[in-house]
């Protein structure tokens, strides 16, 4: 039995997580690799891959919701924490599947699965024999000095929740300029650039910061529309994979 | 007309922002101000208080379910992006009352709130003469170093984005000895503390920053079932109200 690597993908809501889930697959099923699929996201309506695993099957937000009457809010809270109680089954499906790359796709909500008890113990649970997280940030939010930070503080809070290796993806990168890139890398490389882009002092700071703590505080540019950084992304999961937890 | 102190209060799900909000109306209104409280959750199914103004009667995550035949998810996020467009009839609503203070609950997930366009819109309109955000934090989550690291950037992160001026509250504090609150006082004093209490060097680092970075870096203990720290925030809210953005 080859090792697992489990990769999870997180990211406030729309940030782009089930497209990269999906891009991801292909691509590395592209180049040889056994892929499986694990769709976390009780309330997932719409899922632009076939997941190999889904945990819909077991616990849907929109049963519990008829079924004991909940608003959206309360039968979304209720699924996330129901799935806890389907870990066996789906540690059980994944052992049979026994892929390489076990990419899981997480709650839409963001809050919803890192915030609570559910998500980090989910995690912990489905790690098998390596694992590491993928944040998503929306390139959107990634131009400007506050937006960039405060992704990255984010970041930095689920990694302590959630304790894996977390690497951060800069999704939609296809919707940025080479410029606009390079501008997101010299924030982070370059504290004061931070302010000489608008920053304020503090955001100035928390950048240094965010710098001096991050295993790879730049987030790798991604696009699921026309594959670039996925080459990166494959190299990176290799080295979890097969070396240390830390990529260098 | 006297200055309107709009008072924001944000946190995860379950931190206890409904009950905070209720404690806080009935303390301000015991030591004779007028207060009033707008609820701006469109998916809340029960409060502890009597909204004087609702963005439910506006806005209903439940409705825009039945009638777009959206799921839990999609309508949520419908309902919190809707609420932008009805912003002038609740400014018309709280014009109308001009109370001293106005409390707002915010929509019980903070990511789609905080970390959608939306809140950071809605706070600056709704945001009158002055304005200030409560930062809620769970009791449960701060007793650990990771914890409280955790939850002390997430409300860095929410604090770029609402860039308002933010106290963190440490909530539920009644389920707290006095010996845990004042380990968790000594840990955001002393970020060596936080090794000493089990959290790893980067834990202890980004304690450093964070008490370098904060106005108020110690969260203000407060209980909703026996009133503790109430006191405190009330000083805190009238030295916004009268005085500058900055408590010191």
């Amino acid at each position: 039995m080859v090792n697992i690597l489990a990769v999870f993908i997180t990211g406030t809501a729309g940030s782009g997580k089930s497209t990269l889930t999906s891009a991801l697959a292909d691509y590395l099923e592209n180049q040889d690799n056994y892929v499986s699929i694990l769709n976390l996201d009780p309330a997932a309506e719409y899922l632009p891959y076939t997941p190999d695993i889904d945990i819909r099957d077991y616990v849907s937000a929109r049963s519990i919701m008829r079924k004991y009457k909940l608003g959206p809010n309360a039968s979304l809270i209720a699924a996330v924490d129901l799935m806890v109680t389907r870990i066996d089954d789906i540690k059980q499906q994944i052992s049979d599947l026994d892929p390489t790359y076990l990419i899981v796709d997480t709650p839409g909500q963001l809050e919803m699965f890192a915030f609570r008890d559910t998500g980090p113990l989910i995690v912990d649970r489905l790690s098998m024999d390596k694992s590491m997280v993928l944040f998503v940030i929306d390139s959107v939010h990634a131009r400007t000095p506050l937006g960039l930070a405060s992704s990255l503080l984010l970041s930095l809070s689920v990694q302590l929740r959630i304790q894996k290796t977390q690497i951060n993806v800069l999704n939609k990168a296809d919707l940025l300029t080479e410029e606009e890139i390079e501008d997101i890398e010299n924030m982070i490389e370059d504290p004061d650039y931070l302010e000489v882009k608008g920053g304020s002092e503090l955001v100035s700071r928390i950048g240094g910061v965010i710098r001096s703590v991050n295993i790879l505080p730049e987030p790798i540019p991604v696009s699921s529309v026309n594959g670039q950084g996925l080459d990166r992304l494959h190299a990176i999961m290799e080295q979890v994979l097969t070396g240390g937890d830390k990529p260098s």
